[in-house]
């Protein structure tokens, strides 16, 4: 049994026995301070829950897990954090608060994508447009056909088999991009109307289209992520749909998280769920420029400084690093992108990655590991994502 | 060469030579009077597209196939249902106007779920209600095990392994749900308060409960479907973690389509997938009741009647029947639940599955077919989805 001092007048709990405090402080828990532990929630809930701890306040009255836990109901996502802090606890990993965080680390954490400048030739092309389908077909066999080849702009013919059929088709986002930059005329609209039409059909369109455009104009192939549950698909500089017999599989895959938008956590998993299914990297876009507010690390967004394993044995405060910080979420949570934003921007800060651990509803925890990539010249954060078994 | 003529003034392409209408009869296309045929556009612009139709006004003015498409660029989903349309020709098989549906066929078109009528025990519970997290916890450590040995519901312990810690969690339908019928009261919380903030922090909430409760009270375990990227997941009757050594496996998941909302495809399509990946049976669910508008044949929203294969051939609209009503969507297209039901509605009227085709911004088509399935005294409509290659 490990005993639990509650101090209900500074709503402090305490570890006071020497032997507790011994091996409490082995395990990293609490903050020590003359020979006392003052322990965090969680840390004091984990006890109760898994390591026998019992909780008595002055008087000698016992509190259960839920007597001690009432008292931070009010806490936002209070279960989710005790739930994911529990989690890599049973895993036999050390976790502490974020707020601990000292110095930056020298963690290299930018992966560099390849760069190459693209922009079509100056075509003059027309299209007629499908408001309805958001479709663009080309009116010029030849023209389309060149397209397609030379850029994979377009879907010539029929998907998989462009010899089939002698139509070009250009998507909304090839449409726009067509005629802002390769020389495309509608027959029936005009470039402000498909871009308000677009706008009103799909949401944060304008964010989507910003990302294919960069994207494009670094010289990869965007085509339609579709079959895979993203925005987009991509292809590195210099991939055709016809330089090989053989079908050439995209690698990566692209999902736009815009910073006005809030999206459920579940539907955010079925999207990596699907790229991890299918065995492509997922590249997450955060359009739009960062706002600088100045980062204090005594008020992060983040949950837990994590402490992982090494050769032999774990990293532990003493002798080592943390490598991740923790963002504890749970599965039913609407998250803002410029919340994640503003969370992965700490990260940055303190050169750590970020583990995003997910409580669902019977408090499991999954992890999403999320890196930090470099496109040359971009003005937009990207971060692939793993699915982690930490 | 095919000779298609078009009638400006009657908008209207027909074919007339000989030879042609014998070909075009043969396969189905158009409407034959006296000798001509009338096509639909989506048939004349698949002749101009794939099988070298030309086509020429009254006066011998040539046609591209962008000016005739241009005639129809304010029909809703015209492209959509062209590309479908296409698809399904490009297989060698028969797709015609769902309006020529005749009569009801005399396929058998239900499934039948099991049925074990479940309620449980009255107990007395106590527990403690994390708003933010939505997630209760039971006071008493042996009852909440109880729960979970008998019924499974909640999570005792550790997810997959509940010996380890001693707390029963139970996610909010189940507080819900224990609240309603099992004797859980909480502590600093009222059934109306848990709905009310359930309602403002799920969307369609209510509709969601309403599924559970229904699933729970036929006798299957429900359980969350996060990890699948859907609602649910379900067990059948008489399912428990405790049973056997090995851990069991769902079968089955379930994702709610409320009548009120509104889904993006590509959102649905990747729900599916998640489910088609780890080889569970998809159960789309769309709970309230049915509107009961009459239903015209002449005015349907589903968009072809399709003709499959049969042993040593394809069935035609001449000897055979059709087996399927097409709903012919786009990538980008956003599908209103009540929108759905009724067009699975038609295909319930007129004996007939449907198979969704939806055509994703390179014109490629994915088909899922959509099976209704019966849970014995249900009030609401479910369906069994797979994604299928036809």
């Amino acid at each position: 049994m490990i005993k639990l001092e509650l101090d209900r007048k500074n709503n402090a709990i305490y570890v006071k026995t020497p032997e507790d405090v011994t091996a409490l402080s082995k395990g990293f828990y609490g903050d020590m301070k003359k020979g006392e532990i003052t322990l965090y929630p969680e840390e004091a809930l984990y006890l109760m829950d898994i390591r026998n701890g019992k909780c008595y306040d002055e008087s000698g009255n016992t509190y259960t897990f839920n007597e001690i836990a009432s008292r931070y109901t009010e806490r936002k996502k209070f279960f989710a954090r005790y739930m994911t802090y529990k989690d890599w606890r049973d895993r036999g990993l050390i976790a502490r608060y974020s707020s601990e965080i000292e110095e930056k680390s020298d963690l290299k954490v930018e992966k560099k994508y390849k760069y190459k400048q693209f922009k079509p030739d100056a075509y003059s092309i027309n299209g007629v447009f499908f408001p309805d389908d958001m479709i663009t077909v080309v009116d010029d066999e030849i023209a389309a056909k060149e397209l397609y080849e030379r850029y994979w702009i377009g879907q010539f013919g029929t998907y998989k088999a462009h010899h089939r059929g002698k139509i070009g088709k250009l998507d909304i986002y090839e449409t726009i991009f067509m005629i802002k930059h390769g020389g495309l005329s509608l027959s029936n609209s005009s470039l402000e109307e498909v871009i308000k039409l677009a706008e009103e059909r799909i949401k944060y369109f304008s964010d989507l289209y910003s990302v294919y455009e960069e994207w494009r104009k670094s010289g990869y192939v965007t085509k339609s992520g579709f079959k895979f549950g993203t925005h987009f698909r991509i292809y590195t500089p210099g991939a055709s749909p016809i330089l090989t017999d053989k079908w050439i599989h995209s690698k990566h895959v692209v999902h736009v998280f815009s910073r006005r938008s809030k999206m459920l956590i579940s539907e955010w998993a079925r999207a990596i769920r699907v790229a991890h299914s299918v065995k492509k990297t997922f590249i997450l876009a955060i359009p739009g420029k960062e706002i600088n507010t100045k980062i204090n690390s005594k008020r992060l967004n983040v949950d837990f400084l994590l402490y992982h394993r090494k050769k032999g044995g774990i990293e532990t405060p003493k002798e080592g690093k943390p490598k991740y910080f923790m963002f504890s979420l749970s599965e039913d949570e609407y998250l803002g992108g410029e919340e994640l934003a503003r969370a992965l921007r700490e990260c940055k800060e303190f050169g750590l990655e970020m583990l995003m651990a997910i409580a669902d509803r019977e408090s499991s925890v999954t992890y999403y590991r999320i890196r930090r990539i470099e496109l040359p010249k971009s003005e937009y954060e990207y971060f692939e994502i793993e699915w982690e078994q930490p």
